[in-house]
């Protein structure tokens, strides 16, 4: 069998006709080195954005449904000119939707999830073809009706097609890779070569990650390498693999700063299971997702503390109003000038210290922190926003990244 | 069961946001007259020549099936637009591409044929809405790939679609319904309100039709009433239906003239077979229509007359020259200033004297005729293109039409 893999390009990546003919040269190489090859593609550039003012003059309710409909024709018109372009210069190529691809969603029209992908879809069509080039972001549902997928869907079509076909799955963008912290901040930040997927979903979750989540923890389920990097660059991007398969362990890999949060402290002058429930409750039901908890309970009474995303400010002031109506001894702040920082490393369940030292660089530097959490594989501080990207620079040089 | 119809809108009747608004204020009046609704649409306006610049930038010769997948996008929107407009106004309505509607086709991927529709689609379909918006012009192959119809596709979409659910279709487009002759030549030719399904088909085959002989025969075969008339019009149009229905039953029902025609003659001294067997294996294969055919063989050898398409002008010059090589006495002359006028009317079986009274008209008019051919509901005659409107005239007003 010839080599495969996945690639996928992003909207920017396709923007415009002539980078569509330059991708296709570029498949058209690794063709020429023996591979066969699963394209999935976005719509072009601001395609989707131009649809979606359309509807705007048409209806300020569009029924998901068809707007789903709607956005599904800017894929598969970059499907057929990529393919009209291979083809054009030689390379056997098959352009298809979706749902020709067999990719079965299930829920809501617009943020539809990968059921179900049939792999012999692809073994027959590698019979005849050696680029395969298939629309991301949708699909069809059990009710015969197209659907897209929701944020990074394109990436999550990509990889779930690596996945059922068992080959990796190279995603192409704007960015160069995977960087130990953010180069914005650190200027001499290192770009990885490799990073585990346990790693990769942390900064995803920290808001580091240029990969969604839902990605990142697909690839790792099905052990899929992923790679990333620049669209039609000579940089070496990231791999992003099994820990195990990574042959250098390092204790911390990246340090991420996540300026997109608040934090929120409430003090209650007694224990008082009611007033959590109640908390916990309105939170859930407000799909507001807590992030870091700490809880003391003293002599003094309860102490809550934990960070939540900035863009919940609204809620979560309605929220605890309404608390503090019905538990007139509460005392709350929500305090916006906080960020948060993290250390990453896979190699930190194996090694001591990490958290140690994090603290005494902190210290050294003067940096309070207000709030620490450690998963396996992380460290969190909530500290002033002030200090972010001194704390930045701090713990960069104090670990060996 | 509520009355069911299926309405066809061609691309000039879809092209801006407020026509699809105005036809959608339509079909909610026609809803609210208790009827449920087949809407079948043509992508809008410009945006298939749209697509096939971009194409023509890519590739001068792209593959026809991904031709076929890009082009399938225009009529996709289209739905996805009018069903969301539907929606917004009260109208329960689903939009469905082509394969959603169950069209199967088969061919050429451009020039595809429906081969099957399953109504079952469209029975499960209105227990739920009243109005189904289907992309025209498309379907699915037996290999799963997406296919356009061939010219007139929409109009054949819509007779096919009505036929399989066994209800009327009405055609809107931009002229107000079918003329006893050519308004643009005689200002006082009546529209007529009907006209038997025969008459429609040798109206289209000497070019005077609005629509394709194709969609014509589809609705005859299956006895299915169409309408054709212009959008949003509160003018009558006509209702092309089987001749056992028409109340009404004339000898003469319409005048057409064909100027896109030219006439050749061929002379040779004997009768050969030869002759005239690659002369016509090689307009078969050159798929040069022809036409009439008059043959006539005495003692000055073979005369053969016949008429093609000025389309095809090239071809058959290219296929004289050759055989004038084989068959050194041959003679031949092509003529381009010649036009047929035709008298449709499927009376005509039933009454006797018309071709007299035709060939009157034109002698006391003064306009000699080359060539005459009958058929069971049609007389034509060859005349000089110079007489062609005259004649419209003298015979319009020679049948009580």
């Amino acid at each position: 069998m010839l080599n495969r893999s996945v690639l996928k390009f992003g909207g920017s990546s396709v923007s415009d006709f002539t980078k569509i003919k330059n991708i296709a040269n570029m498949l058209k190489d690794r063709v020429e080195q023996d591979e066969q090859l699963i394209v999935v593609v976005s719509a072009m550039g601001k395609t989707t954005d131009q649809l979606m003012e359309n509807v705007s003059s048409l209806t300020s309710t569009p029924k998901e449904q068809e707007l789903a409909l709607l956005l599904t024709t800017g894929e598969q018109q970059t499907v057929s000119y990529l393919s009209m372009v291979l083809n054009d210069i030689g390379v056997s190529a098959k352009a298809m939707t979706g749902y020709q691809a067999g990719i079965k969603t299930i829920g809501h029209h617009l943020k539809s999830k990968i059921a179900e992908i049939n792999p012999s879809t692809f073994t027959d069509a590698f019979e005849q073809h050696d680029v395969l080039v298939i629309a991301g972001f949708q699909g069809i549902n059990e009710n015969h009706e197209l659907t897209t997928l929701g944020r990074g869907g394109s990436d999550t079509t990509a990889v779930a097609l690596a996945a059922s076909n068992n080959i990796p799955c190279e995603i192409y963008t704007d960015v160069d890779g995977v960087y130990a912290t953010d180069p914005r901040i650190l200027s001499h930040a290192k770009r990885l070569e490799y990073v585990s997927y346990e790693e990769m979903m942390e900064m995803s979750a920290v808001g580091a990650g240029v990969l969604e989540t839902r990605s990142v923890e697909l690839a790792k389920n099905y052990n899929i390498p992923l790679y990333l990097g620049r669209t039609l660059s000579n940089v070496k991007g990231t791999w992003i693999m099994s820990r195990s398969d990574l042959l250098e362990k390092k204790a911390v890999t990246g340090v991420a700063l996540d300026k997109h949060m608040m934090h929120v402290t409430i003090t209650y002058p007694l224990p008082d299971n009611r007033l959590l429930t109640q908390l916990f409750t309105e939170l859930e039901e407000g799909s507001v997702n807590v992030d870091m908890i700490s809880q003391i309970v003293n002599h003094e009474g309860l102490q809550l503390s934990f960070s939540i995303k900035d863009s919940d400010v609204h809620q979560i002031s309605q929220i605890l109003e309404q608390l503090a109506v019905n538990f007139e001894a509460l005392d709350y702040k929500i305090n916006e000038a906080y960020v948060k920082i993290s250390l990453i490393g896979s190699g930190m369940r194996d090694m001591s210290g990490v958290a140690s030292k994090a603290f005494i660089t902190l210290i050294n530097a003067k940096i309070p922190f207000y709030q620490t959490t450690t998963s396996e594989i992380s460290i969190s501080y909530v500290i002033d926003a002030e200090n972010g990207e001194k704390a930045v620079e701090e713990l960069y040089g104090a670990f060996d990244i």
